[in-house]
């Protein structure tokens, strides 16, 4: 038996990794479907032989782990490991990428305890980092030498960021209206950067046009299955440095809902594994300008309406992942909420006076639904997910700091 | 005898802690002095008894420890550690602080391997947590809520965010050119922001003396000697890091002197330990147009000179800890080398498009030091300090990278 293969989310079907690979296949076969302005269809998911994992490793093992090195962990990623040169090119890639394990932060609220997984310290600043890392060592892996990717602008620096450092090449495609930061760090790092003229929706779409002209590997979130299995590292980030005594509840801001599926088919393999009891509930936190995930859980429909928030990072009319998200949140016990453009504001406010953590609208969202989930909810262990640095977004800040 | 004591750097005389310490006192009783656009005189060090921390511990012991948990390294810093309550303190600060050991980069320039020290990523994205996160460390010790800085935005931006995750109060004195993104950081987190109407000597000045005035605690770097220990840190995270393999020639973006004063100082003690051989050789890198280092390197003499430089955090005219640093720089066998904004800038694009690590000018002076200290010497294994994100100075970035 291989040691991963690919399977269908919607019909179930099982492929072999080498048929999704060899042929640069990135949705299911038979019914993965990409349309304007909609969620996709036939999207992938990695599955490993959980029961030979299970005998072969012990979770002291991963405790015992210095930071980041999980990354080399071998059982846990779709990725080559075989002879002893493919072992040290994996690991050259991965000390320079440096993925360290983000901080766990303990912090308070309101007299109560939360615990904040601190994903500005990556290396460009973004959760979204998890993802790239893994396409990259992928890309690197299948001999690939330029990645595209369509971005609000965290994924499109982390992408552009990632391929610097490794001599990789990039294209990116963003919204017009992203953030000066983030247009800047993507040009920086010296991407071919494309402004559509539109939203994130549309760059969405022409970037997958784009990519499949031009035959470049793609890594449009969800679209590639890859993005999803590198955010289930934030589960094994969280597992690690709690030693297993995981929080109860995880809030996880939303947009096209790659994260919170991605973290929760990281806790699904723990909890697998026998290694935790009990998946914590996860809470997709959304802005009321971009609520398509919540109206979907409530509604059980999706309609596409365009997006518009000051949390740019989840701002997406049509989340690409909604359907794999609803089941993360309905699995887990968990559900989505939205809260105000102003109440993120104010998240963010207080995040840095009171916990002296900079960061941008979109995780600010997490704490904004932590503070709306607790005013109807008492007696869980709270965990946010602090998504992306506030330098990012300079304008966001500069409006309540003004000279 | 106690566990440490102070020393002038200029008479050399010794005195115990608590006379220092009771009296808040920061230079030397006999011949401290602080003069206007001038270096300090009578700057005090800390040392501690050597030869029975060498009996009590191995090098072995330091590489076994998780990441920056050697802030939690009893004899390595000037904090008591006495009774298990304040152990209990130190520990829950050290974790809210989360001072993690920053990443070793391993990199190539012109077919050389280099290393970086990439201090990017530290709480508030620059070096300058590290005296920081000791200082107030020291504050919550002595019970005190509110400490003051001049800085030329990181210093202050650590200052001010650091207090916040601590629950201290802050007031930071700024020059009036400092970029937009170190000024919002440093309101972002709740500090009492102060513009001088002028630069950053001017900062230094009216900071020492308003905080004398108000009688509060104060963080100007070189004048609180602790400013200059916790910068000693980076000396040990490179030497865990390389596990005591240690380069030895090191690039510092050098202004005020102190960074390059306290590796020097975390170097030597390595030395006295036993645990190195030889100090690395410390390059300071200045820029042409804030070069007093290097003229006093030069000349032996300090004449005072309005800075200006596009790397507004190595912006020093009168370098407060000039002596020391020369001293650090001659001791070590290093030099002390100028490069222009032209190059600075130019290394600031390499890092990003070939690295992918975006730094602030500062930051990129050290590899431009390095690119010109190679053109005349060869064998050498270098390490550069990358001290500050890219995303602290967005207006230097855009200039390079406009639509």
């Amino acid at each position: 038996m291989k040691k991963y293969f690919y399977k269908c989310f919607d019909c179930g079907e099982v492929f072999d990794k080498d048929e999704i690979e060899n042929s640069m296949q990135y949705l299911c076969p038979d019914c993965g479907k990409v349309d304007k302005n909609s969620p996709l269809r036939g999207i992938l998911q990695i599955f490993y032989d959980y029961d030979s994992i299970k005998i072969k490793y012990r979770k002291e093992d991963l405790f015992r782990l210095p930071s980041g090195k999980f990354w080399l962990y071998d059982f846990l990623w779709p990725l080559e490991s075989g002879d002893g040169q493919l072992q040290k090119i994996n690991s050259s890639v991965t000390e320079r990428l440096s993925l360290n394990s983000s901080p766990v932060v303990h912090l308070h609220y309101g007299g109560k305890d939360i615990y904040v997984l601190d994903d500005t310290r990556n290396p460009t600043l973004s959760f979204k980092d998890r993802a790239t890392g893994l396409v990259a060592m992928k890309a690197i892996q299948l001999g690939i030498d330029k990645i595209s990717a369509a971005s609000t602008g965290n994924a499109g620096s982390s992408l552009a960021g990632l391929c610097a450092r490794l001599g990789l090449k990039s294209v990116v495609f963003v919204p017009k209206n992203i953030p000066d930061a983030k247009r800047i760090q993507i040009q920086s790092f010296g991407a071919d950067l494309r402004i559509v003229n539109g939203d994130y929706d549309l760059a969405f779409d022409e970037c997958l046009a784009f990519s499949f002209a031009e035959k470049i590997y793609n890594r449009n979130t969800a679209y590639n299955p890859l993005t999803i299995e590198g955010k289930k590292s934030a589960a094994y980030d969280i597992f690690i440095s709690s030693r297993g005594n995981i929080p109860d509840t995880i809030f996880v801001p939303s947009g096209d809902g790659v994260i919170i599926a991605g973290i929760y088919k990281g806790f699904w393999e723990l909890n697998q594994l026998g290694w935790i009891d009990k998946i914590p509930k996860l809470i997709a936190v959304q802005s009321r300008g971009s609520n398509a995930i919540v109206n979907y859980c409530a509604t059980g429909k999706f309609e596409y309406r365009p997006a518009s928030s000051v949390a740019d990072s989840i701002c997406a009319g049509a989340p690409r992942n909604l359907y794999m998200a609803a089941e993360a949140i309905k699995q887990s016990g968990g559900e989505a909420i939205e809260v105000s453009d102003e109440e993120i504001i104010e998240a963010q406010q207080y995040s840095a006076r009171n916990y002296g953590l900079l960061i941008e609208p979109a995780a600010a969202a997490s704490l904004a639904g932590f503070i709306n989930y607790r005013n109807r909810n008492e007696n869980f262990k709270a965990m946010l997910l602090f998504t992306g640095h506030g330098l990012k977004d300079l304008a966001s800040l500069n409006a309540w700091n003004k000279i």
